[in-house]
């Protein structure tokens, strides 16, 4: 680990960071100049001018990606501020592009105060055909992200949120049928109540589960709990926890099918997965180290595990979905990212593993599996063409799709 | 023309735009993955937030510029708004990169309201070292700029002010040895007061010019004149035209030895040449049609005459200023960029030309001299020193210098 960090610093200072602007045109002689820039780019200009989605065929906007933070929650470093979360975000606008060839580029804000950021946001659209939100604090990051969708004509997500979402509801897709349930009967709890435990929960539902409690560091959420809640909470409260269970993680994970940790670091007790029911699943995705590692997990009775980690089988990494989902978003020109798109992200994902090739510690596509961003793209635009969010803009067809 | 039209709108189509963003590390595996975003990012991130300016030794920043407009006076084609406006700003982001090897990004914006760009602009001070306002109108530019000098800790510049304002400054400079004058001893008319016209004016005083007249389109601006005045207009009148000379364009340019248009086609008939005093110089900068055509000028007695246009002699072109400028600021992460530093760039522009070499057609170096950019770095950035806005950010000194 020691060597980890040396070698990471040691990376970012001779690079001097991780991306750089590269001009996809000749600019050698006047000639060029002329095309380029003056005078010849006054003819793009009014034809944008004449014909606004015409911006689309001549400047960049359609493949660009604004990676924003206010720095308020960056890794599980917490509020280290927007100066001290660039690499992050570079890192992010490094994967859209290693993963997705997405021109993504980072954006970090000085400000903490929601409307402020939703103004900005808002104000940088003509420049870009997406905004990836990244490592913004619970409440804010809902509530920027639900404004942002409703007052902006570009696809908008929240990675912190749907991306952990979508990836885990794929694992959980394929491990149950590993344990050979189904989605509908299952009893879920999921721990962790801020940015990606609400989302899970809110993706889950919208999938069919029935039965799931979510749990804070006060033990169950429930409707009219009268301590530790608020906005979201309150709304979740209502959809989840039929029974209206009381207690805490160990009361409540008795008998449940499937456990999902978005928490802390040694949340769940061995003495707690045997409390569950037959053949256990458990997403221990808390970093670097998991509500409960796999190695205890499967001797107290666990069937399949998931972690964050890529030195342990059946990775939670969103680089699975973020690159591949926006990369769909942007090539029908999607107004927004609905519902419809994160689940035929989740299923696309899940789909790569044939019925055979799935194991236990085989449930969710490696990170580097080539497969995935093509399939979770054309999912994603085939939901976005669906559901009536693409739009036809450019006269010509977009390439590549 | 029409060719010029088709083959521009071509180039943007067939691109779709003229940047990319590249990534400058290797993302092919999960140890690349580890060491450039997740675990490893921590560590830079942590050694930014302990030390905040080790964020230009671990990003992007200390090399990145964004290119900020409202799309409010886009070339000549005046208030497109900011979707329109792309071609532009990715064309000026191009040509940092192609010109100075610096990394630029164009922050469009769809508000036109100053407030709110000061703001905006400020908060993505994290991510960006320096800011080029381009195509903004006045009198917004203008305040614009002068309340992110000040309340931003990077470089903050307008081009369109101080660009035209530096590489007119230099080439009248040759001009003036050209025809054996001393600047101090010319009397200078400038036609146009927008942000060209004023900031040329601010320098050529700044310089030493102690006989300036600024006309607009209602002539002669003096202390004290009833219309068509503003307050840039307003501390301008108090600093020039000192006998208080009225009239129109055609009664001040009498006996003057230089004019400098930056305003409209035709503006200058050869009857005001011949008015002039000996060996006039003319730069006639309005675009594409100069206020006169440099045949007319000269068959009308002007010695020197330059303007905007890449088929005419001595042509003033921006890109000879702000790549280097940029380039020699982001060298010392100066704070800013203060009338010592485009002084210095004048100068360096200026000699890159020896009295031997110096010809009526040949003040200004060309547009692809590829001493300029060097040349002007180096000279800003020994300005910045030795006015003590240059800062010892980084441990050790910037590579390049």
């Amino acid at each position: 680990m020691q060597n980890l960090k040396e070698k990471s610093l040691e990376l970012h200072k001779q690079s001097k960071g991780k991306l750089s602007v590269a001009v996809k045109v000749t600019i050698e002689n006047a000639d060029d100049l002329s095309l380029a820039y003056s005078p010849g780019v006054a003819e793009p200009c009014k034809a944008i001018y004449q014909d606004p989605q015409k911006i689309y065929d001549y400047t960049i906007k359609g493949n660009v990606v604004a990676v924003v933070s206010d720095g308020s929650a960056v890794l599980g470093l917490g509020n280290i501020g927007a100066g001290a979360s660039m690499p992050v975000m570079e890192g992010k606008a490094a994967l859209f592009k290693a993963f997705a060839g997405i021109d993504a580029f980072p954006i970090c804000l000085n400000t903490q105060d929601a409307e402020q950021i939703i103004q900005i946001v808002k104000s940088i659209e003509p420049t870009f055909g997406g905004i990836n939100l990244e490592d913004i604090s619970a409440p804010n990051c809902f509530i920027i992200e639900e404004r942002l969708k409703k007052e902006m004509d570009i696809p908008v997500f929240h990675d912190d949120q749907h991306g952990t979402a979508i990836v885990t509801a794929a694992g959980l897709i394929n491990a149950l049928k590993v344990v050979n349930k189904r989605i509908e009967d299952t009893k879920i709890v999921v721990n962790g109540a801020g940015a990606a435990g609400i989302a899970v929960t809110k993706l889950l539902i919208n999938m069919g589960v029935n039965d799931l409690i979510l749990c804070d560091s006060k033990g169950a959420i429930f409707e009219g709990r009268a301590y530790g809640m608020n906005a979201m909470k309150d709304w979740i409260s209502v959809l989840t926890n039929k029974e209206n269970a009381e207690g805490s993680l160990q009361d409540v994970i008795k008998e449940a099918d499937v456990f999902i940790g978005v928490s802390v670091a040694e949340a769940v007790t061995p003495e707690m997965v045997e409390s569950m029911g037959k053949d256990p699943i458990i997403f221990a995705m808390a970093n670097p180290i998991p509500e409960i590692m796999p190695v205890l997990a499967k001797a107290a009775g666990a069937a399949v595990v998931g972690t964050g980690r890529s030195d342990l089988p059946n990775q939670v990494n969103n680089v699975l979905a973020f690159p591949g989902i926006f990369k769909g978003a942007l090539q029908v020109f999607a107004s927004e990212i609905n519902e419809e798109m994160k689940i035929a992200a989740v299923y696309a994902i899940a789909n790569l593993i044939t019925t055979e090739e799935l194991t236990y510690d085989y449930v969710i596509p490696h990170a580097f599996d080539k497969r995935v961003v093509e399939a979770v793209a054309k999912a994603v635009a085939d939901a976005a063409i669906s559901t009536g969010v693409a739009r036809n803009i450019s006269m010509k067809q977009p390439t590549n799709y």
